[in-house]
């Protein structure tokens, strides 16, 4: 697949066959994500892979705890707010069961953090699609990229002291009917174009 | 080129030919950034490309005028600091002579913005690269994303006043031998990964 057509045909999927991603796979998009560029090339981002059950199930118990402490309010963003809504109906699961979440740390005084994992997630997305894996980006734990609890757990799995969370990606093999990623390209009617000539 | 070796092979290009792009490719790789994903879907990208060589020489000079005002302290950022004591010197060309600069604007009140840009960002540079052109990011339009000179004169090159810059890239032929990317991939010794399993 080319460049443009994996760009083209990526979609977010959010329903995972439990069956685990093949370790040559996942080390092509860890590639893909680690040659990314930063500011200054940096190079500061720190991938934790997770695949370990126990592990996916805590994170899942602490998000959901985190969440269902907050309120909502008039105005807040409509995804914060349906975490915040079904973490307190109790059955809130906001890596969708994949069998994979790549969290995506980096440096929390460095004003690159958000673009240079940006630009990994985005590496990663793509290189899964083209490995006919499908993936979603994770907002959730950037948002509770603060939560001391959650902190400290991802400080036990390998996150150092100077880094937070700025976004995480869900991998897995998609639960169609062929296994494949949905690859119907959506259409764009934002993101609109100024022409300066 | 597929995905991988687009993404391994992309690097920031410094030097360019004043030889303008074909629309045909810009096309693309605007294509290429609209396509890229956004926080639920919002689509709020605003993507100012900008050939006209007037607009480009008064950037650079407001872009100078911003940085030569501002004063180095000791921890600052090395890029930032560069681009002040360049400014000060009066010969800081901050988009490397690039005939194409695509700016990206997004809601300065949404808190995906520079995520969102990031990855529209990332697509095109990917996509430049398979298209034989060089590319960099450049940060320092979003450094400068409040400055009131500097807003104001995007406002009349049609950004709306709920925007704000966050980031833009340069685009164009290399100035190389063959005139193609410098294409050597790049070693990471950072953005280490850390697998649980």
């Amino acid at each position: 697949m080319n460049v443009l057509e994996s760009i083209l045909s990526r979609r977010s999927t959010r329903s995972y066959q439990s069956l685990p991603v093949e370790q040559e796979k996942l080390e092509k998009i860890l590639e893909a994500g680690r040659c990314a560029p930063s500011g200054g090339n940096n190079q500061t981002a720190h991938f934790l892979v997770i695949q370990k059950e126990d592990v996916l199930k805590k994170l899942v118990e602490l998000v959901q705890n985190a969440f269902a402490k907050m309120e909502v309010y008039d105005g807040m963003y409509k995804s914060i707010r349906n975490s915040i809504l079904q973490s307190k109906k109790g059955n809130y699961v906001f890596h969708y069961n994949a069998p994979v979440l790549i969290v995506v740390a980096n440096q929390k005084d460095y004003g690159n953090n958000m673009a240079d994992t940006a630009c990994a997630v985005e590496n990663m997305m793509l290189e899964a699609n083209d490995l006919d894996l499908g993936s979603c980006w994770i907002n959730q734990l950037r948002w509770l990229n603060e939560d001391p609890t959650l902190v400290a757990y991802l400080k036990e799995l390998g996150m150092q002291t100077d880094e937070r969370v700025y976004a995480s990606v869900a991998i897995g093999y998609p639960e169609t009917v062929d296994g494949l990623p949905l690859r119907k390209a959506l259409e764009r009617k934002g993101n609109k174009v100024t022409w300066i000539l």
